[in-house]
Protein backbone atom coordinates (compact mmCIF):
# COMPACT_ATOMS: atom_id res chain seq x y z
CA UNK A 1 0.00 0.00 0.00
CA UNK A 2 3.00 2.73 0.51
CA UNK A 3 3.93 1.59 -2.90
CA UNK A 4 0.56 2.72 -4.47
CA UNK A 5 0.73 5.44 -2.91
CA UNK A 6 3.85 7.16 -2.95
CA UNK A 7 3.69 6.00 -6.59
CA UNK A 8 0.68 7.69 -7.21
CA UNK A 9 1.23 10.93 -4.71
CA UNK A 10 2.32 13.38 -7.58
CA UNK A 11 -0.71 12.89 -9.30
CA UNK A 12 -3.26 12.79 -7.04
CA UNK A 13 -1.68 16.60 -5.20
CA UNK A 14 -2.36 18.01 -8.42
CA UNK A 15 -5.76 17.17 -9.09
CA UNK A 16 -6.40 17.85 -5.34
CA UNK A 17 -5.42 21.64 -5.33
CA UNK A 18 -8.95 22.49 -6.52
CA UNK A 19 -8.51 26.06 -7.08
CA UNK A 20 -11.85 27.30 -8.49
CA UNK A 21 -13.11 25.42 -5.14
CA UNK A 22 -14.82 27.51 -2.11
CA UNK A 23 -12.70 26.77 0.77
CA UNK A 24 -15.36 24.17 2.28
CA UNK A 25 -15.87 22.51 -0.94
CA UNK A 26 -11.93 22.03 -1.69
CA UNK A 27 -11.62 20.51 2.40
CA UNK A 28 -14.58 18.07 1.64
CA UNK A 29 -13.57 17.31 -1.91
CA UNK A 30 -9.87 16.35 -0.37
CA UNK A 31 -11.09 14.94 2.61
CA UNK A 32 -13.13 12.67 0.89
CA UNK A 33 -10.79 11.61 -1.76
CA UNK A 34 -8.01 11.24 0.87
CA UNK A 35 -10.60 8.58 2.99
CA UNK A 36 -11.20 6.91 0.04
CA UNK A 37 -7.18 6.21 -1.00
CA UNK A 38 -6.48 5.76 2.32
CA UNK A 39 -9.14 2.80 2.17
CA UNK A 40 -8.51 1.55 -1.46
CA UNK A 41 -5.02 2.63 -2.71
CA UNK A 42 -3.67 -0.83 -2.32
CA UNK A 43 -6.77 -2.06 -4.86
CA UNK A 44 -6.10 1.08 -6.92
CA UNK A 45 -3.41 1.29 -9.90
CA UNK A 46 -2.09 5.05 -10.41
CA UNK A 47 -3.53 7.51 -12.22
CA UNK A 48 -2.54 6.93 -16.15
CA UNK A 49 -4.20 9.71 -18.05
CA UNK A 50 -2.12 11.47 -20.28
CA UNK A 51 -1.42 14.83 -19.55
CA UNK A 52 -3.71 16.71 -21.54
CA UNK A 53 -6.27 14.98 -19.97
CA UNK A 54 -5.73 15.29 -16.16
CA UNK A 55 -5.35 18.65 -17.22
CA UNK A 56 -7.37 20.78 -20.04
CA UNK A 57 -8.48 24.20 -21.49
CA UNK A 58 -10.39 25.39 -23.95
CA UNK A 59 -7.90 27.73 -26.48
CA UNK A 60 -9.28 31.19 -24.45
CA UNK A 61 -8.69 29.66 -20.86
CA UNK A 62 -12.44 30.84 -19.95
CA UNK A 63 -12.71 26.61 -19.21
CA UNK A 64 -10.57 24.63 -17.18
CA UNK A 65 -11.01 21.30 -16.02
CA UNK A 66 -8.99 18.06 -14.09
CA UNK A 67 -9.56 14.59 -14.55
CA UNK A 68 -8.02 12.00 -12.10
CA UNK A 69 -8.87 8.02 -12.77
CA UNK A 70 -7.80 5.24 -10.78
CA UNK A 71 -8.91 1.60 -12.30
CA UNK A 72 -8.96 -0.99 -9.57
CA UNK A 73 -6.65 -3.78 -9.64
CA UNK A 74 -8.00 -6.92 -11.40
CA UNK A 75 -8.34 -8.79 -7.91
CA UNK A 76 -10.83 -5.81 -6.57
CA UNK A 77 -14.72 -4.99 -6.79
CA UNK A 78 -13.59 -1.49 -7.80
CA UNK A 79 -13.91 -1.25 -11.76
CA UNK A 80 -12.28 2.48 -11.23
CA UNK A 81 -12.44 5.66 -8.84
CA UNK A 82 -13.02 9.02 -11.06
CA UNK A 83 -12.53 12.60 -9.92
CA UNK A 84 -13.09 15.59 -11.63
CA UNK A 85 -13.05 19.44 -11.05
CA UNK A 86 -14.30 21.53 -13.72
CA UNK A 87 -14.55 25.84 -13.87
CA UNK A 88 -16.13 27.88 -16.39
CA UNK A 89 -16.46 31.81 -16.82
CA UNK A 90 -19.37 31.87 -18.66
CA UNK A 91 -20.99 34.47 -21.33
CA UNK A 92 -23.29 35.87 -18.87
CA UNK A 93 -20.57 36.77 -16.86
CA UNK A 94 -21.16 34.09 -13.79
CA UNK A 95 -19.06 31.51 -13.17
CA UNK A 96 -19.66 27.77 -13.42
CA UNK A 97 -17.57 25.29 -10.83
CA UNK A 98 -18.48 21.58 -10.59
CA UNK A 99 -16.45 19.06 -8.50
CA UNK A 100 -17.32 15.34 -8.47
CA UNK A 101 -16.00 12.20 -7.08
CA UNK A 102 -17.18 8.93 -8.14
CA UNK A 103 -16.85 5.25 -7.59
CA UNK A 104 -17.69 2.73 -9.60
CA UNK A 105 -17.76 -1.04 -9.25
CA UNK A 106 -17.45 -4.32 -11.07
CA UNK A 107 -19.52 -7.01 -12.17
CA UNK A 108 -17.66 -9.05 -9.38
CA UNK A 109 -20.89 -7.22 -6.71
CA UNK A 110 -24.09 -5.89 -7.57
CA UNK A 111 -23.55 -3.89 -4.78
CA UNK A 112 -24.16 0.24 -5.68
CA UNK A 113 -21.78 2.83 -7.23
CA UNK A 114 -21.18 6.21 -5.34
CA UNK A 115 -21.54 9.79 -6.48
CA UNK A 116 -20.82 12.56 -5.16
CA UNK A 117 -21.21 16.51 -7.63
CA UNK A 118 -21.03 20.01 -6.13
CA UNK A 119 -22.43 22.68 -8.74
CA UNK A 120 -21.79 26.47 -7.83
CA UNK A 121 -23.26 28.34 -10.40
CA UNK A 122 -22.74 31.76 -8.31
CA UNK A 123 -21.92 32.89 -4.54
CA UNK A 124 -25.27 31.74 -3.12
CA UNK A 125 -26.48 29.27 -4.93
CA UNK A 126 -25.25 25.77 -5.34
CA UNK A 127 -26.86 22.07 -6.05
CA UNK A 128 -25.35 19.34 -4.52
CA UNK A 129 -25.90 15.69 -5.78
CA UNK A 130 -24.81 12.91 -3.35
CA UNK A 131 -25.91 8.85 -3.76
CA UNK A 132 -25.23 5.39 -4.25
CA UNK A 133 -26.69 5.11 -7.44
CA UNK A 134 -28.00 1.44 -7.69
CA UNK A 135 -27.43 -1.26 -10.01
CA UNK A 136 -30.13 -2.88 -10.06
CA UNK A 137 -33.74 -2.72 -11.34
CA UNK A 138 -35.41 -2.22 -7.79
CA UNK A 139 -38.85 -2.71 -8.38
CA UNK A 140 -37.16 -6.67 -9.55
CA UNK A 141 -35.14 -6.35 -6.80
CA UNK A 142 -36.50 -5.18 -3.33
CA UNK A 143 -34.20 -7.42 -1.42
CA UNK A 144 -31.47 -4.99 -3.17
CA UNK A 145 -33.53 -2.25 -1.95
CA UNK A 146 -33.81 -3.35 1.58
CA UNK A 147 -30.57 -4.15 2.45
CA UNK A 148 -28.74 -1.20 0.81
CA UNK A 149 -30.92 1.56 0.77
CA UNK A 150 -33.67 0.88 3.87
CA UNK A 151 -31.02 -0.95 6.42
CA UNK A 152 -28.31 1.24 5.79
CA UNK A 153 -31.28 4.20 6.99
CA UNK A 154 -29.78 6.56 4.10
CA UNK A 155 -33.09 8.16 3.82
CA UNK A 156 -32.59 9.59 7.67
CA UNK A 157 -29.69 11.88 5.91
CA UNK A 158 -31.64 13.03 3.38
CA UNK A 159 -34.54 14.00 6.05
CA UNK A 160 -31.92 15.99 7.91
CA UNK A 161 -30.77 18.07 5.23
CA UNK A 162 -34.40 18.81 3.92
CA UNK A 163 -34.76 21.11 7.22
CA UNK A 164 -33.08 23.40 6.39
CA UNK A 165 -34.73 26.02 5.41
CA UNK A 166 -32.25 27.18 2.52
CA UNK A 167 -32.46 24.14 0.67
CA UNK A 168 -34.91 23.01 -1.57
CA UNK A 169 -35.05 19.56 -3.41
CA UNK A 170 -33.10 19.58 -6.97
CA UNK A 171 -34.51 17.96 -9.81
CA UNK A 172 -32.62 17.20 -12.90
CA UNK A 173 -33.77 18.93 -16.40
CA UNK A 174 -32.39 15.46 -18.02
CA UNK A 175 -35.10 12.28 -17.23
CA UNK A 176 -32.19 9.89 -17.28
CA UNK A 177 -30.28 11.74 -14.34
CA UNK A 178 -33.56 11.28 -12.30
CA UNK A 179 -33.67 7.55 -13.53
CA UNK A 180 -30.58 6.78 -12.45
CA UNK A 181 -30.52 7.85 -8.74
CA UNK A 182 -31.57 6.14 -5.62
CA UNK A 183 -34.98 6.50 -3.88
CA UNK A 184 -32.47 7.87 -1.16
CA UNK A 185 -30.59 10.34 -3.17
CA UNK A 186 -29.74 13.87 -1.76
CA UNK A 187 -30.65 16.05 -4.46
CA UNK A 188 -31.12 19.38 -3.10
CA UNK A 189 -30.29 22.85 -4.45
CA UNK A 190 -29.04 25.62 -1.97
CA UNK A 191 -30.11 29.29 -2.67
CA UNK A 192 -28.72 31.78 0.41
CA UNK A 193 -28.67 35.08 -1.72
CA UNK A 194 -31.96 36.57 0.87
CA UNK A 195 -30.72 35.66 3.89
CA UNK A 196 -26.81 35.04 5.09
CA UNK A 197 -25.25 35.48 1.19
CA UNK A 198 -21.61 33.34 0.74
CA UNK A 199 -20.56 33.24 4.09
CA UNK A 200 -24.41 31.01 4.67
CA UNK A 201 -23.47 28.75 1.43
CA UNK A 202 -20.22 27.76 2.94
CA UNK A 203 -21.48 27.34 6.22
CA UNK A 204 -24.30 24.89 4.99
CA UNK A 205 -21.31 22.76 2.91
CA UNK A 206 -19.05 22.98 6.05
CA UNK A 207 -21.45 22.22 8.94
CA UNK A 208 -24.54 20.22 6.85
CA UNK A 209 -22.94 18.49 3.33
CA UNK A 210 -19.84 17.90 4.28
CA UNK A 211 -20.79 15.89 7.56
CA UNK A 212 -23.48 13.61 5.21
CA UNK A 213 -21.39 12.84 2.93
CA UNK A 214 -18.60 11.65 5.00
CA UNK A 215 -21.30 9.29 6.28
CA UNK A 216 -23.03 8.36 2.92
CA UNK A 217 -18.96 7.59 1.69
CA UNK A 218 -18.16 5.63 4.86
CA UNK A 219 -21.74 3.53 4.23
CA UNK A 220 -20.40 3.12 0.60
CA UNK A 221 -16.98 1.79 1.85
CA UNK A 222 -18.38 -0.31 4.72
CA UNK A 223 -21.40 -1.85 2.74
CA UNK A 224 -21.13 -1.92 -0.56
CA UNK A 225 -17.34 -1.55 -1.65
CA UNK A 226 -16.39 -6.06 -0.70
CA UNK A 227 -20.04 -7.16 -0.24
CA UNK A 228 -19.97 -10.17 -1.37
CA UNK A 229 -22.94 -11.61 -3.46
CA UNK A 230 -23.65 -14.89 -5.44
CA UNK A 231 -24.66 -13.80 -9.17
CA UNK A 232 -25.85 -16.40 -11.46
CA UNK A 233 -24.44 -15.94 -15.01
CA UNK A 234 -27.40 -14.84 -16.22
CA UNK A 235 -27.99 -12.17 -14.23
CA UNK A 236 -24.05 -10.86 -14.55
CA UNK A 237 -24.96 -10.81 -18.13
CA UNK A 238 -27.97 -8.09 -17.19
CA UNK A 239 -25.72 -6.67 -14.82
CA UNK A 240 -23.02 -5.70 -17.41
CA UNK A 241 -25.55 -4.68 -19.92
CA UNK A 242 -26.93 -2.24 -17.01
CA UNK A 243 -23.48 -1.00 -16.32
CA UNK A 244 -22.71 -0.27 -19.38
CA UNK A 245 -26.34 1.25 -20.71
CA UNK A 246 -25.65 3.74 -17.12
CA UNK A 247 -22.21 5.01 -18.38
CA UNK A 248 -23.14 5.05 -21.65
CA UNK A 249 -25.83 7.64 -20.78
CA UNK A 250 -24.01 9.08 -18.35
CA UNK A 251 -21.52 10.13 -20.95
CA UNK A 252 -24.28 11.14 -23.69
CA UNK A 253 -26.38 13.76 -20.82
CA UNK A 254 -23.30 14.92 -18.79
CA UNK A 255 -20.59 15.09 -21.08
CA UNK A 256 -20.87 14.68 -24.31
CA UNK A 257 -23.27 17.46 -24.46
CA UNK A 258 -21.94 19.95 -22.85
CA UNK A 259 -18.12 19.64 -23.21
CA UNK A 260 -17.69 20.30 -26.82
CA UNK A 261 -19.38 24.03 -26.08
CA UNK A 262 -17.02 24.31 -22.80
CA UNK A 263 -13.49 23.32 -24.64
CA UNK A 264 -13.56 23.37 -28.26
CA UNK A 265 -14.04 20.40 -30.19
CA UNK A 266 -11.04 19.39 -30.21
CA UNK A 267 -10.04 18.63 -26.65
CA UNK A 268 -13.53 17.34 -26.26
CA UNK A 269 -12.93 14.80 -28.62
CA UNK A 270 -9.37 14.16 -26.94
CA UNK A 271 -11.14 14.20 -23.07
CA UNK A 272 -14.46 12.52 -24.08
CA UNK A 273 -12.12 9.33 -26.13
CA UNK A 274 -10.28 8.84 -22.57
CA UNK A 275 -13.21 8.83 -20.87
CA UNK A 276 -14.87 6.32 -22.98
CA UNK A 277 -12.01 3.94 -22.72
CA UNK A 278 -12.09 4.70 -18.51
CA UNK A 279 -15.78 3.70 -19.00
CA UNK A 280 -15.27 0.56 -21.38
CA UNK A 281 -17.11 2.04 -24.18
CA UNK B 1 -70.02 -1.47 -26.17
CA UNK B 2 -74.11 -0.39 -25.60
CA UNK B 3 -74.63 -3.98 -24.19
CA UNK B 4 -71.23 -3.77 -22.10
CA UNK B 5 -72.27 -0.51 -20.54
CA UNK B 6 -75.52 -1.47 -19.93
CA UNK B 7 -74.76 -4.25 -18.04
CA UNK B 8 -72.30 -2.27 -15.73
CA UNK B 9 -73.95 0.69 -15.50
CA UNK B 10 -75.10 -0.38 -11.76
CA UNK B 11 -71.93 -0.84 -10.56
CA UNK B 12 -70.20 2.00 -11.67
CA UNK B 13 -72.72 4.17 -10.76
CA UNK B 14 -72.58 3.68 -6.97
CA UNK B 15 -69.10 3.43 -7.18
CA UNK B 16 -68.83 6.60 -8.80
CA UNK B 17 -71.36 8.78 -6.08
CA UNK B 18 -67.83 9.49 -4.29
CA UNK B 19 -69.66 10.95 -1.28
CA UNK B 20 -66.86 11.91 0.51
CA UNK B 21 -64.93 13.84 -1.97
CA UNK B 22 -64.88 17.76 -2.42
CA UNK B 23 -67.32 18.26 -5.64
CA UNK B 24 -64.45 18.94 -8.15
CA UNK B 25 -62.35 15.50 -6.77
CA UNK B 26 -66.02 13.87 -7.60
CA UNK B 27 -66.72 15.67 -10.87
CA UNK B 28 -63.05 14.95 -11.75
CA UNK B 29 -62.94 11.21 -10.69
CA UNK B 30 -66.48 10.66 -12.60
CA UNK B 31 -64.74 12.41 -15.61
CA UNK B 32 -61.51 10.47 -15.76
CA UNK B 33 -63.93 6.77 -15.17
CA UNK B 34 -66.52 7.66 -17.70
CA UNK B 35 -63.53 8.52 -19.89
CA UNK B 36 -62.28 5.49 -19.34
CA UNK B 37 -65.14 3.23 -19.51
CA UNK B 38 -66.24 4.59 -22.90
CA UNK B 39 -63.13 4.43 -25.01
CA UNK B 40 -61.82 1.16 -23.26
CA UNK B 41 -65.78 -0.27 -22.44
CA UNK B 42 -65.73 -2.50 -25.19
CA UNK B 43 -62.76 -4.45 -23.75
CA UNK B 44 -63.90 -4.39 -20.61
CA UNK B 45 -66.13 -7.14 -18.40
CA UNK B 46 -68.21 -6.05 -15.73
CA UNK B 47 -67.43 -5.64 -11.98
CA UNK B 48 -67.81 -8.95 -10.36
CA UNK B 49 -66.81 -8.23 -6.82
CA UNK B 50 -68.62 -9.44 -3.83
CA UNK B 51 -70.95 -6.37 -2.87
CA UNK B 52 -69.11 -6.59 0.88
CA UNK B 53 -66.03 -5.40 -1.28
CA UNK B 54 -67.24 -3.20 -3.43
CA UNK B 55 -68.68 -0.99 -0.44
CA UNK B 56 -67.32 -1.51 3.12
CA UNK B 57 -66.76 0.09 6.62
CA UNK B 58 -65.40 -0.54 9.76
CA UNK B 59 -67.74 -1.60 12.79
CA UNK B 60 -67.92 2.01 14.27
CA UNK B 61 -68.61 3.46 10.74
CA UNK B 62 -66.08 5.49 11.26
CA UNK B 63 -64.19 4.06 8.39
CA UNK B 64 -65.72 3.87 4.67
CA UNK B 65 -64.36 2.83 1.29
CA UNK B 66 -65.30 1.29 -2.34
CA UNK B 67 -63.44 -0.57 -4.82
CA UNK B 68 -64.80 -1.27 -8.47
CA UNK B 69 -62.71 -3.21 -10.52
CA UNK B 70 -63.38 -3.99 -14.12
CA UNK B 71 -60.69 -7.10 -15.81
CA UNK B 72 -60.11 -6.69 -19.39
CA UNK B 73 -61.71 -9.59 -21.92
CA UNK B 74 -59.08 -12.49 -22.72
CA UNK B 75 -57.97 -10.41 -26.25
CA UNK B 76 -57.43 -6.98 -24.83
CA UNK B 77 -54.22 -5.10 -23.72
CA UNK B 78 -56.12 -4.37 -20.15
CA UNK B 79 -55.48 -6.59 -17.28
CA UNK B 80 -57.83 -4.57 -15.16
CA UNK B 81 -59.09 -0.83 -14.11
CA UNK B 82 -59.38 -0.69 -10.66
CA UNK B 83 -61.34 2.55 -8.74
CA UNK B 84 -61.32 3.50 -5.31
CA UNK B 85 -62.39 5.93 -2.51
CA UNK B 86 -61.78 5.78 1.25
CA UNK B 87 -63.12 7.89 3.87
CA UNK B 88 -61.97 7.51 7.20
CA UNK B 89 -62.95 10.15 10.32
CA UNK B 90 -59.49 9.72 12.28
CA UNK B 91 -58.71 9.89 16.34
CA UNK B 92 -57.61 13.25 15.49
CA UNK B 93 -60.35 14.68 14.25
CA UNK B 94 -58.94 15.07 10.86
CA UNK B 95 -60.92 13.41 7.86
CA UNK B 96 -58.63 11.43 5.67
CA UNK B 97 -60.15 11.09 1.93
CA UNK B 98 -58.39 9.19 -0.72
CA UNK B 99 -59.58 8.57 -4.45
CA UNK B 100 -58.05 6.61 -7.46
CA UNK B 101 -58.01 5.43 -10.05
CA UNK B 102 -55.40 2.90 -11.73
CA UNK B 103 -55.37 0.95 -14.85
CA UNK B 104 -53.00 -2.47 -15.00
CA UNK B 105 -51.81 -3.50 -18.63
CA UNK B 106 -51.55 -7.25 -18.94
CA UNK B 107 -47.90 -9.00 -20.60
CA UNK B 108 -49.15 -8.68 -24.10
CA UNK B 109 -47.43 -5.12 -23.70
CA UNK B 110 -44.74 -3.45 -21.94
CA UNK B 111 -46.50 -0.15 -22.16
CA UNK B 112 -46.85 2.03 -19.34
CA UNK B 113 -49.81 1.66 -16.25
CA UNK B 114 -51.98 4.22 -15.70
CA UNK B 115 -52.52 6.24 -11.69
CA UNK B 116 -54.01 8.94 -10.60
CA UNK B 117 -54.61 9.32 -6.64
CA UNK B 118 -56.21 12.16 -4.72
CA UNK B 119 -55.36 12.37 -1.01
CA UNK B 120 -57.21 14.66 0.88
CA UNK B 121 -56.42 15.39 4.67
CA UNK B 122 -58.05 18.71 5.46
CA UNK B 123 -60.04 21.30 3.40
CA UNK B 124 -56.89 22.99 2.42
CA UNK B 125 -54.30 20.53 2.43
CA UNK B 126 -53.69 17.47 -0.41
CA UNK B 127 -51.54 15.29 -2.02
CA UNK B 128 -51.57 14.79 -5.68
CA UNK B 129 -50.41 11.70 -7.31
CA UNK B 130 -50.43 11.55 -11.38
CA UNK B 131 -48.23 9.51 -12.91
CA UNK B 132 -47.71 6.29 -15.91
CA UNK B 133 -45.39 4.25 -13.71
CA UNK B 134 -43.22 2.20 -16.30
CA UNK B 135 -43.30 -1.31 -16.51
CA UNK B 136 -39.19 -1.97 -17.53
CA UNK B 137 -36.39 -0.38 -15.61
CA UNK B 138 -35.10 2.54 -17.71
CA UNK B 139 -31.70 2.22 -17.04
CA UNK B 140 -31.84 -1.03 -19.34
CA UNK B 141 -34.28 0.10 -21.80
CA UNK B 142 -33.65 3.68 -22.56
CA UNK B 143 -35.52 3.93 -25.97
CA UNK B 144 -38.76 2.98 -23.32
CA UNK B 145 -37.82 6.17 -21.57
CA UNK B 146 -37.73 7.94 -24.82
CA UNK B 147 -40.51 6.66 -26.02
CA UNK B 148 -43.12 6.64 -23.70
CA UNK B 149 -42.11 10.37 -21.29
CA UNK B 150 -39.75 11.94 -23.86
CA UNK B 151 -41.55 11.42 -27.03
CA UNK B 152 -45.27 12.52 -24.70
CA UNK B 153 -43.62 15.65 -23.07
CA UNK B 154 -45.51 14.40 -19.86
CA UNK B 155 -42.69 16.40 -17.86
CA UNK B 156 -44.79 19.71 -19.27
CA UNK B 157 -47.38 18.81 -17.39
CA UNK B 158 -45.35 18.41 -13.93
CA UNK B 159 -43.50 21.66 -14.85
CA UNK B 160 -46.95 23.55 -15.79
CA UNK B 161 -48.12 22.51 -12.14
CA UNK B 162 -44.69 22.99 -10.06
CA UNK B 163 -45.02 26.64 -11.04
CA UNK B 164 -48.27 27.06 -8.55
CA UNK B 165 -46.86 29.01 -5.56
CA UNK B 166 -48.92 26.59 -3.39
CA UNK B 167 -47.65 23.21 -4.38
CA UNK B 168 -44.47 21.68 -3.47
CA UNK B 169 -42.73 18.35 -4.06
CA UNK B 170 -44.22 15.51 -2.31
CA UNK B 171 -41.94 12.66 -1.56
CA UNK B 172 -43.88 9.35 -0.25
CA UNK B 173 -42.42 7.96 2.76
CA UNK B 174 -42.47 4.77 1.48
CA UNK B 175 -39.05 3.88 -1.09
CA UNK B 176 -40.61 1.03 -3.16
CA UNK B 177 -43.59 4.05 -4.17
CA UNK B 178 -40.32 5.91 -5.00
CA UNK B 179 -38.48 3.52 -7.24
CA UNK B 180 -42.23 2.54 -8.85
CA UNK B 181 -43.02 6.10 -10.20
CA UNK B 182 -41.83 7.40 -13.45
CA UNK B 183 -38.93 10.39 -13.96
CA UNK B 184 -41.85 12.45 -15.06
CA UNK B 185 -44.59 11.54 -12.01
CA UNK B 186 -46.40 14.34 -10.50
CA UNK B 187 -46.08 13.72 -7.01
CA UNK B 188 -47.23 17.10 -5.25
CA UNK B 189 -48.65 18.48 -2.04
CA UNK B 190 -50.90 21.61 -2.26
CA UNK B 191 -51.61 24.01 1.24
CA UNK B 192 -53.86 26.49 1.13
CA UNK B 193 -54.09 27.48 4.36
CA UNK B 194 -52.17 30.16 4.23
CA UNK B 195 -53.70 32.24 1.47
CA UNK B 196 -57.09 31.27 -0.05
CA UNK B 197 -58.48 28.28 2.27
CA UNK B 198 -60.37 25.78 0.78
CA UNK B 199 -61.70 27.45 -1.63
CA UNK B 200 -58.34 27.86 -3.38
CA UNK B 201 -57.51 24.36 -3.14
CA UNK B 202 -60.98 23.43 -5.23
CA UNK B 203 -60.03 26.06 -7.41
CA UNK B 204 -56.73 24.14 -8.00
CA UNK B 205 -58.57 20.88 -8.74
CA UNK B 206 -60.78 22.17 -10.75
CA UNK B 207 -58.33 24.47 -12.93
CA UNK B 208 -54.92 22.63 -13.04
CA UNK B 209 -54.90 19.34 -11.20
CA UNK B 210 -57.83 18.11 -13.41
CA UNK B 211 -56.64 19.82 -16.93
CA UNK B 212 -53.48 17.66 -16.43
CA UNK B 213 -54.92 14.90 -15.25
CA UNK B 214 -56.97 14.83 -18.69
CA UNK B 215 -54.31 15.12 -20.36
CA UNK B 216 -52.02 12.26 -18.77
CA UNK B 217 -55.11 10.09 -19.09
CA UNK B 218 -54.74 10.74 -22.96
CA UNK B 219 -51.62 9.79 -23.24
CA UNK B 220 -51.95 6.69 -21.76
CA UNK B 221 -55.11 5.91 -23.69
CA UNK B 222 -53.59 7.27 -26.93
CA UNK B 223 -50.21 6.08 -26.72
CA UNK B 224 -50.02 2.99 -23.83
CA UNK B 225 -52.76 1.00 -24.06
CA UNK B 226 -52.63 -0.86 -27.44
CA UNK B 227 -49.73 0.13 -28.19
CA UNK B 228 -47.83 -2.46 -30.17
CA UNK B 229 -44.28 -3.53 -29.16
CA UNK B 230 -42.53 -7.37 -30.04
CA UNK B 231 -41.89 -9.03 -26.82
CA UNK B 232 -39.15 -11.93 -26.47
CA UNK B 233 -39.80 -14.77 -24.97
CA UNK B 234 -37.22 -14.10 -21.84
CA UNK B 235 -38.24 -10.42 -22.24
CA UNK B 236 -41.77 -11.49 -21.40
CA UNK B 237 -40.96 -13.81 -18.40
CA UNK B 238 -39.00 -10.64 -16.87
CA UNK B 239 -42.01 -8.49 -17.57
CA UNK B 240 -44.00 -10.56 -15.77
CA UNK B 241 -41.51 -11.35 -12.69
CA UNK B 242 -41.92 -7.50 -12.88
CA UNK B 243 -45.29 -6.82 -12.89
CA UNK B 244 -46.16 -9.03 -10.06
CA UNK B 245 -43.00 -8.00 -7.79
CA UNK B 246 -45.08 -4.53 -8.58
CA UNK B 247 -48.34 -5.85 -7.42
CA UNK B 248 -47.32 -8.13 -4.31
CA UNK B 249 -45.24 -4.35 -3.15
CA UNK B 250 -48.27 -1.99 -3.76
CA UNK B 251 -50.52 -4.60 -1.93
CA UNK B 252 -47.96 -4.44 1.43
CA UNK B 253 -47.21 -1.03 0.94
CA UNK B 254 -49.76 0.82 0.40
CA UNK B 255 -52.86 -1.55 1.59
CA UNK B 256 -52.03 -4.41 3.79
CA UNK B 257 -50.37 -1.85 6.43
CA UNK B 258 -53.34 0.39 6.38
CA UNK B 259 -56.39 -1.59 5.99
CA UNK B 260 -56.39 -3.55 9.18
CA UNK B 261 -56.11 -0.60 11.63
CA UNK B 262 -58.76 1.23 9.78
CA UNK B 263 -61.66 -1.66 9.13
CA UNK B 264 -60.27 -4.23 11.44
CA UNK B 265 -59.24 -8.00 10.81
CA UNK B 266 -61.97 -9.18 9.74
CA UNK B 267 -62.94 -7.17 6.81
CA UNK B 268 -58.95 -6.06 5.45
CA UNK B 269 -58.62 -9.84 5.09
CA UNK B 270 -61.95 -10.15 3.09
CA UNK B 271 -60.68 -6.99 0.74
CA UNK B 272 -57.50 -7.82 0.83
CA UNK B 273 -58.52 -11.52 -0.40
CA UNK B 274 -60.65 -10.35 -3.11
CA UNK B 275 -57.70 -7.41 -3.81
CA UNK B 276 -54.79 -10.58 -4.32
CA UNK B 277 -56.65 -12.32 -6.47
CA UNK B 278 -57.62 -9.11 -8.93
CA UNK B 279 -53.80 -8.70 -8.55
CA UNK B 280 -53.27 -11.92 -9.58
CA UNK B 281 -51.25 -12.99 -6.07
Amino acid sequence: MATASSETKPNSSEFMEFPYASPPVRDLMVELVSTVESRLGSQLLPCSLPPDVQRYRNESGTSQASLHVRSGIPSSPIDFILGSWLHSQLPTGAALSITSLSGYLNDSTDAPNFLIELIQSSATSAVFILDLPPRRDLILHPDYLNKFYEDTELDKRRQLLQKLPELRPYMSPALFIRCAVSPTAILTRAETNEAGGPARLEEIVRENISTVAREVLGIWLDHCVGCKTAIEDDERSCLRKRDQMFKRKIMEVDLASNFPRLFGRETADRVLGVLGAVFGL
